[in-house]
């Protein structure tokens, strides 16, 4: 009966994807669900996932839109 | 004062309809501030509803996404 | 498979309850659900609803905790 | 190390713009990060904020969708 | 950077517990940020997860507090 | 209209408190409702605020608890 949401940035870690893959989706679905089956003792019917993409520029982090953070945080690390 | 949320998946149930209509989303708009009024006496006005429409891809049940996990039901009931 | 999720201050309305009565959640939760069947045909059992009870000086509104905010009300609607 | 949601309605301010620019999203992302620093003391680089917008028609007040609610407050304020 | 939301009712799976363990909760926490470095090469650092305890007359199912609709479901599975 | 929930972890930053104190969350639900105001123009009065206080154990960063992340960072930092 679990209830587990995942917000992940709309982007995609693929080559030319733009954001996650089906099968991403379904992986990161499978694997929660199978964890609280393995932990918790939740047969996997009776959990649900949402996965709920957020476009880069509504994510914030570090008192910033996280792409500014983002090369903020390169440009440090190259100096 | 409540807030109350409401995930579905975007999908229709009108026939032509890809999502819930606009029609049904005011249905449960005012279902549920309705039933809010009703049972613990909160003035309507003082209700916010929020209705989050999610990609059937972006959703799992049973450690798979939606329509994989129907299809799977739907074979086993009719064997 | 819809997910519902009620945000209320943790107060009570009936005498000598301090919170919503076990009786006032369970009506919540059948209104809801059987809202939801009657609007978008979503079958009972495939509905969750959560109610998240949240202490009122945790509560905001007109930038003020929701206490404060009902008294300045109070006051003003009595000048 | 905390998280922030804002939930609002997808439209503009600005003349022109059919949704907050990302300047404004980027001022709230800013000043929430810079609150908690300031009320609470968390280092701005520990707090996430998700800025989630909603479809008018996805969201309710007074027990009608808002634009609906919007009309109907107007009106009466001008009788 | 992404959030992970993991919703479970608060009642024990060990002898003795009414809750789920401080062991099992790091253990959701870990296999969770380890499926995101998995799936989506996202570094462990840069997960946050949040696990919301809710009592179990705060969670329905079926239209009725959770440990109602269980109690219906034995019934109906041994008659 | 808008709706912001703030989650923070349940410990104190004052001397001899354990949580954030009530001026503090005051400090919070003003700061953001102001902020709102300021850069989206919505009225103080049409913000609700949520704080969700989360016990440090439910709470997850970097794949740990997020008192044994921080402290994995303090040994660190001292090496």
């Amino acid at each position: 009966m679990p209830i587990v949401t995942i917000h992940i940035t709309r982007e995609g870690t693929e080559p030319g994807a733009d954001a996650a893959t089906a099968e991403q989706k379904a992986a990161l679905i499978h694997g929660v669900s199978k964890l609280l089956l393995d932990v918790l003792d939740k047969p996997m019917e009776s959990t649900f996932v949402v996965i709920d993409e957020v476009e880069t520029e509504n994510w914030g982090w570090g008192g910033l839109p996280v792409e500014q953070f983002r090369a903020r945080r390169r440009s440090r690390d190259s100096e």
